[in-house]
């Protein structure tokens, strides 16, 4: 069910707001962590903007190795999503222990471009090479990154399209709205142009 | 049913990813169009991004201005929405003709602190200071902006949190799947902590 997505169509992976997971590993340390705060900045070449606290593990290890991933957690994933934006990998490394992968049972695979670690059970998914703006990445926690691979499970998304029915409503998108209380989308609906007065 | 919203809860309004309406004005000449790409980047001071073509006259207002409104529309003004969205107010502002708001009819009040448009109808409303960041709205179309007031709909935001239900579905907010097609939110769920292995 897991396809490649068009580039050109990465972008609409997060166009309608859906928390991510942002996946990433630097010489045999590895992490993954929500964040509630991310946006395509550009279609082609396709390009995308997530805000990572300076002080979590993950902006470590996305500094370190220049990349990250985004996976799109669904319904089915809502209690990995919010535990993974629970806690900091940072305590699992200093004490050598496991790692949130293996601490929560997290199931996941690399990427086929970068080899970074993609999260199983998500419903699409993302490898981006960072693109350098340490002022952004200062001032404002913004991480801009190009995205290099995307993926997603057809059931769901297909045609370059999301399609959120009742017959997949396990695979719907989660959207944050506070304390980790996340809301999905129903049925969708096509807009109209209004006349003209 | 309009009500101000405390600024340190401001950036909950986007945080689930909704598509907004960025409304501008500057000497006279005001625009609306929609916006599918933003997101909080600090809770405090509030701040956000969005993304604005350079190539729109709402961007030209914007940098004139050094300001910029967000509307959070919801279902019952989704024809509105893909309407601004759809059409440039450069052409009615070059006839001489009536703006946006004028020819579709998108009734629209002043911002209490910048007096800037805000658009009736809508469930949230910000108005934001521009923040200057030259580079990031030259490279990302990224524009920065600080919240300076905030107000939400007590029907469907109070106590600094979102509330989606059956009741006031008309109310719920609109996330663009591509193409004029926007899904909503429907009920929502709280996360739980998985249990370390």
């Amino acid at each position: 069910m897991k396809q490649p997505v068009e580039l050109s169509h990465a972008c609409r992976l997060i166009n309608h707001g859906p928390t991510v997971l942002v996946g990433s590993a630097h010489q045999g340390r590895r992490n993954v962590m929500a964040a509630a705060w991310s946006m395509p900045v550009e279609f082609v070449p396709p390009r995308v903007a997530v805000v990572i606290d300076k002080r979590t593990y993950t902006r470590e290890l996305v500094r370190a190795s220049g990349s990250f991933t985004i996976s799109i957690p669904c319904r089915a994933t809502l209690d990995a999503t919010y535990t993974v934006g629970s806690v900091s990998g940072r305590d699992d490394a200093q004490d050598g222990g496991p790692d949130k992968f293996e601490r929560y049972g997290i199931e996941h695979f690399d990427g086929p471009v970068l080899g970074l670690p993609l999260v199983a059970g998500c419903v699409a998914w993302l490898e981006c090479r960072l693109i350098d703006e340490p002022h952004a990445e200062e001032a404002y926690d913004t991480c801009f990154g190009e995205v290099v691979s995307a993926q997603a499970d057809t059931r769901v998304f297909a045609g370059g399209r999301w399609s959120f029915r009742d017959d997949n409503a396990e695979l719907h998108t989660l959207h944050h709205l506070g304390g980790g209380n996340f809301a999905w989308p129903a049925k969708s609906v096509q807009g109209k142009v209004l006349p003209a007065r």
